[in-house]
């Protein structure tokens, strides 16, 4: 039998099962020049070592997304080479933060199996986990992928839809945040004035700027966050496919609209926790991605003075510029919005 | 009103106003290494920590052309996110080497002002400075952008033109180069046996290589340098504008043609001082860029018995070899110039 | 005389010719993360200090093959910017680990030199070696190039053929690797439980993925090793030259092969040596590179009993899966088949 692996089908999941993850990974600088090539960030606390000191990390922290990349690209050959489509997530939580010479490994335990009605393919619901080298927990979330069985005759693995939160509460959001000294943070170095009191629920906020991606650039990316699935590197095998081209990486959309909300999201420096999130629509290389916000919530964080939290609903278009916040045609999606998604930033009160 | 900054108009500026630029950067190896990916260059100093020790450096300085892309686009948001165009430099000084760790920082000071006569636009004078996290100037340089009115009504917010040096003197060229100890310099490793008296003035160099760009490599590139001049990435705005296609930036092209100079000029490893420059045409993806030098003047350097200064006049052109040192045609630019750039460059005699 | 290098012609080159090349290069972790953006390569060894830490290494080394393409890339200059054809390698071995922080060189002995019946080219062969600021080798590989002479009049400027080893000894190959607690190898984090044992000599693995080149991709790892091949940046000469396009670095798609490989050969995270490779046909952007292997011989280590040594023929091709292992074509190579390598890689017992 050949080694190369096939990854696993509906049928090889149970219910309990604990799978640890290859290709432990240490991030470095380089990751974060190459994050900052890609994609333009300029929160001041990521980009500076000195900013970062001033009010009290003991460096400039790792960006939460690329965290997010490395992390969720460890569980791509495990949990969804076989994936048809990846169906949502929750519970995507941020716990301690990363610095440049921390070393990430990844495990999922399997919380929920679900078959489809044709048999053909099933849900399954992994909760995974990102940890340190020294076993702290770095990041949480669920997500639940449509997988297909290997042999459709196989009876189903198991039976159970977990309870997934719709939020998380605010008293979750600041573990990846150290208490930080509000008195040092420098606004103007930041880029913005705008504090947690001055954003208000149902406020939006076009982000003006619109960004093309290249074929290069998200391939470059996903081989970055070591993420090996198929559709985003081969164009002879997706030239042959649904959209005869290669799928853009959800998360590098998701990266995409993070740089651009810098534009009236100046301070909101850490991204705490997301609800939920939805793909809407592919992006492909050529494309050109523009971005808006709307503040949904606002929370303060117990016994914290030092940071507040805005919920937000980010929407990302392609080819469409956000000045009228585009989002349904009707009762349907509007048919440029690529991503929407609910989660919360922490920002300087 | 949005928070989503919309950039300074003519009307905004006052004389002698002060800007505190955001976004402060930490420099770091992975910037080196994206560099060095994105132009290639070979120069010793910079590409080898041990040979930089050998001479009396603590280690590899970074390049002179990062440092200065990193504080050119800190001045961006403020300065020319509504430019028409970016009329010219002076006075451009390199003033301490900058490590990989230093954190990077900018101001300007808006030293003129002069309106159009079309009452549209108006010309903006600012001296802008890269500091480090000490408090070390790194770095200085004068520009003028020609600037849109928010408001053709508004009154003038001022009305004078600086007067600004043709040349730095040779005895501002130094102060970004430690004393060197030439007798360790090893002119094998570095590529070359031509020293300070080899040169002449009147010679002309023809640079020899082509680089071709890609769109992927500028962007790559411009967001390295946190650089959010609009032009250079959205190609869905780009492709119904004047050009049809985005404008690759203009620090792109300085760079590639640094990094073709090295063929000819593998000793002039430090770029000490910029008299003045012009970017004669726009350059695009899919473009090939050549160059070729003239060394205009020689000087020593007062007190300084390691190295020696030539200016240069460097030329870059596209989809032009520069065997036959292309310039004018007739009265006018050649039509294949791209950049014409008068410097001052550092090499052992 | 302009002081543009035109680079060695054949009649330039001497039998017993030391040639110390430019540029010393200090590797980092910036080169690192930018090698894992470019090819996604997943050895752990390689990708996280903490588990080449748990093993017996410092720290993580730095991949094999950007080690051989920042050596190589310095001899390019010297050896073969004149060359009609790369023709061939023997005898290449890894002899040390190389870290980040560690700086490089390279030297070329000048072993062989025919000249061709035509009198207009002629063949060198070279011995280079890399080495580290202490002085330790830490790769020897020799190469033969065809090179053009400057004057087909001139004499040839020698008349040797030298006998090279068609396959390096399994007593050559553990030098770059440290004495391995394999107790403590992770398996799962590793990603496969197949070792040493578990190959067979005449099995054949297909490594399934298909990775697609593009043109912004091969320039920036071409010029992150500081290779002045102008075949690979120069669309506009390329472009009326014989293939009318760049032409992708041989050793691009080695190391995309390379990477491809993980999946069938976890465990075999360090190549000692190469046997031999022949560049079979060119890669051009816009193909897709897929790869297969052959374990051709086994062999144990003297006095090792961490490590054994698997010996591979790994087949790489473009626009053609390898799930039938494609090679020849009746008598002819496959047209599909870009790479023909013949290596001996290291994996746990």
């Amino acid at each position: 039998m050949t080694k190369a692996k096939p990854g696993n089908f509906f049928e090889d999941f149970r219910i309990g099962q604990i799978i640890r993850h290859a290709t432990p990974r240490t991030v470095t600088t380089g990751d974060v020049a190459l994050y900052t090539a890609l994609y333009g960030g300029r929160w001041a606390v990521q980009s500076s070592d000195a900013f970062a000191l001033s009010i009290g990390y003991p460096r400039a922290p790792v960006d939460d997304f690329l965290v997010f990349h490395i992390v969720f690209g460890k569980t791509v050959p495990d949990i969804s080479l076989n994936a048809v489509a990846n169906l949502g997530y929750a519970g995507w939580r941020f716990l301690a933060p990363v610095y440049p010479g921390d070393t990430l490994t990844a495990t999922s335990e399997v919380i929920g199996l679900k078959e489809n009605s044709s048999r053909k393919t099933g849900v399954v619901y992994v909760r995974s986990s990102g940890l340190k080298q020294d076993g702290t927990r770095v990041l949480e979330y669920v997500r639940w992928v449509m997988v297909r069985k290997r042999d459709e005759a196989a009876p189903a693995p198991g039976d159970h839809v977990p309870r997934l939160p719709q939020m998380l509460e605010p008293r979750l959001l600041g573990d990846a945040c150290p208490p930080l000294e509000i008195a040092s943070y420098d606004f103007d170095l930041a880029g913005s004035a705008h504090r947690f009191d001055d954003y208000e629920v149902g406020e939006k906020i076009d982000h003006v700027d619109g960004m093309t991606v290249e074929e290069a650039e998200h391939q470059l990316a996903t081989r970055l966050y070591q993420n090996t699935a198929r559709v985003h590197f081969n164009q002879f095998t997706e030239g042959k496919g649904r959209f005869g081209r290669r799928l853009v990486y959800g998360g590098h959309v998701i990266s995409i609209a993070r740089a651009l909300s810098f534009n009236g999201l100046a301070n909101a420096f850490h991204v705490a926790a997301i609800n939920g999130g939805r793909h809407v629509a592919p992006l492909f290389a050529g494309d050109t991605v523009f971005a808006w916000s709307e503040v949904t919530d606002k929370a303060e964080l117990p016994n914290r003075s030092d940071l507040g939290a805005l919920r937000l609903r980010t929407i990302a278009t392609r080819d469409q510029p956000c000045g009228d916040f585009p989002l349904k045609a009707g009762d349907e999606d509007d048919p440029a919005v690529i991503l929407d998604l609910d989660y919360w930033v922490l920002l300087p009160r």
